[in-house]
């Protein structure tokens, strides 16, 4: 009956890597469809974000039927929890692959992203990708180191985000309110999604060690 | 011993109800600090949010050891799982007050929002304290009616949001791109914090039907 039961807790481990896996893929397509405007790569990213959130709809029952018929204790207790939490980050991130895709839809067929900002949000589509990637990784690994280094790829993100903005404000920004306000919410998705991304990396660590790695998000 | 631990499953939630209480304060003083620019009232709302992620922090160690060491089931497992997920929504309102706590004591001793928005602004913050107080009223009461009634806050908060972005895009908006990037930020902090609202009545309706309401954000 264990032996069963730890099998569930590895097919749990293994939906939330397939879940960062999707989500890794999303965000590199949202991106490209966003930098190219490519509508069809949009809508294919609209659409799968369903199968994310399905994802985490089964495995949150999963996980809750697994709670209530095993009493879990100690360890198995803590990959249960901290599986239902990185299944919401994980979910919450598809989610923002998906409103970075709406906008390469909603200004389709001009390109959302003007040229000024197309090199600082493919650099922060690359580091959303390789976050996700890292987190999936750490998910997979439980190394405790990898699950700190993320730190820094966020910090990466942020000095990425801090350049959008003075783009934005430059005196010289021609492009009007409209591309403002889109580049702003669009340099919001991606700060999130690292954050999120964090997030997954110190719920590994603290289902590793019993400790929060630092405060909380 | 099962009435102790009955005990202990009204203090988790009596927490939660404090939490909410907690939050609807400070999204009212953060959007008055905001609009009258008060920095004392700002500076209130940014130090208290400490105060929320600690209640988080030690509500979530109290109910892993109440789900570890009283291995509940069916009712009772579900409330703690769900208690978990309520916490995380409820902290994260509250950051989103710190951040619009955080606007308004950066552009002090200047008033944030102009004029043209703080209609629509004053509106947003008295929708997204209301429906913090009817998530809350939820949590105490499970309302199920209630806990549905929100989605109907939420709509107005995205008609709200939506006059806040056509007054943007507005031809005769004379306030330039800065203070369209703080706008836009902060529509969106407001129209978050109400999701996360409608999140937490959803989590009430599923603890109380174990089914969901409708598609979980």
């Amino acid at each position: 009956m264990r032996d069963a039961f730890h099998d569930e807790l590895d097919a749990v481990r293994d939906t939330l890597i397939e879940m960062g896996r999707k989500v890794g893929i999303a965000m590199e397509f949202a991106t490209t469809a966003l930098l190219t405007a490519d509508l069809a790569v949009a809508e294919k990213v609209i659409s799968e974000d369903t199968q994310i959130d399905q994802m985490q709809h089964d495995l949150d029952a999963k996980t809750l039927t697994l709670l209530a018929r095993q009493q879990p204790v100690a360890g198995d207790l803590r990959t249960l929890v901290t599986s239902l939490r990185m299944s919401a980050d994980l979910e919450r991130m598809g989610d923002l692959a998906h409103h970075i895709a709406k906008l390469a839809r909603m200004r389709y067929p001009a390109t959302a992203v003007p040229p000024e900002l197309a090199l600082t949000i493919q650099e922060m589509g690359k580091v959303a990708q390789r976050i996700i990637e890292k987190a999936t990784t750490v998910i997979a690994t439980h190394n405790l180191e990898a699950a700190l280094q993320l730190e820094k790829d966020d910090d990466e993100m942020d000095k990425l985000h801090r350049k959008l903005f003075l783009t934005l404000l430059d005196d010289a920004w021609p492009h009007g309110i409209e591309t403002a306000i889109d580049m702003t919410l669009l340099g919001r998705y991606y700060e999130r999604c690292a954050d999120h991304a964090v997030s997954v990396a110190r719920r590994v660590y603290f289902l590793v060690t019993g400790e929060y790695a630092s405060d909380q998000n």
